[in-house]
């Protein structure tokens, strides 16, 4: 039997990590062999990948050559974790995938969901999860909250202005209303127990 | 006044470092700002990603990740080495650019040409030089040549088949019969001396 794929998304202080565990915990329970993973990242060279991404200045590097980066790292990550997993009857939960870079280096970056989704065709050959959640908070409260940790949360990305983080979460509400059948929008700012108890909710038609 | 953009290419061992710096430096006498550079690299984040390309396992990557990976390098080396250097009237010449990943992802990778270049579009605006040198070396020599180096030339690139460097050689071939503007073929069998009067008489057309 072959394993069902999850993600879930969401700006910075979602709580999208907290969230990736207790779902994996309660499959787990369920008898679902789970397999927590994240991006970029979630491989061994996509994790490298991730170094180059997540470090040094915001100004880094372009959209563009950032989007080309994200696309390297996920196919690696597809390649060697991903499908692999599925394909033992392993259900995946990935913290970020395809719709992170769709809503940052898209949307919030400037470029086209069309050129993103091209780059994620040839490198991933366009893997889409079952199920994306997207866990919806408000900027501010994201940005609170992400603020609040200690150092953790302050990559290149946590760094961008307000309008920026405005610019994604507005993108993630509308990939998740122009794809209902794989979104399922949660109110993140719920207890978590909550959370988690939508999260399942939002995927019990795919449920054994 | 702009600069020119020339770039070498070919196989392993056929010279092309050395034939860089004799060209820069010929150049320079005629009173040309030159600037030498080379892929994968050429800016500090490009170089940064090359070491992720160059190093570990021939099987580190799959030709579509690595594709990705060289458009990303490239992208950021068109940024922030190449193009600056152009519209300072500096002339650049790099040691390998976009034909190297046509041919080893390309043609001997299994990738067809126009996802390579599409790539190169979208993370380059497409730039071209004015002029590609392929240094022609037939491959068992290319092979013999980067063999007596010191270690220096076994990277994972090195490291393939003979038919991989076979195809190769026949892709930069081909490259050049299409586009015999901008391409111009050059015997790298005669000694160095020889092999940059003949590189100095392929760019007769572009001197100033």
């Amino acid at each position: 039997m072959i394993g069902r794929f999850l993600s879930l998304e969401g700006g910075e202080g979602a709580g999208k990590s907290t969230q990736v565990r207790a779902l994996a915990a309660a499959l787990e329970a369920r008898g679902i062999p789970t397999l927590v993973t994240r991006e970029p990242g979630g491989s061994e060279g996509a994790e490298a990948i991730r170094g180059l991404l997540m470090q040094g200045d915001v100004q880094r590097w372009s959209a563009h050559t950032e989007a080309l980066l994200f696309a390297a790292a996920r196919a690696d990550h597809v390649e060697k974790t991903i499908r692999p997993a599925i394909g033992a009857g392993t259900w995946v939960i990935s913290d970020r995938y395809i719709d992170s870079t769709r809503a940052y280096q898209g949307v919030a970056g400037g470029i086209d969901d069309a050129a993103i989704l091209a780059l994620h065709a040839f490198g991933s050959r366009g893997l889409l999860p079952d199920r994306t959640f997207v866990l919806e908070l408000p900027p501010a409260e994201g940005a609170r909250r992400a603020a609040g940790r200690d150092g953790s949360g302050a990559d290149r990305f946590a760094l961008r202005d307000e309008n920026f983080h405005v610019a994604v979460a507005e993108a993630f509400d509308r990939f998740a209303r122009v794809e209902p059948d794989r979104f399922r929008r949660v109110d993140a700012t719920r207890p978590p127990a909550e959370v988690t108890a939508a999260l399942l909710d939002g995927l019990a038609d795919l449920l054994p």
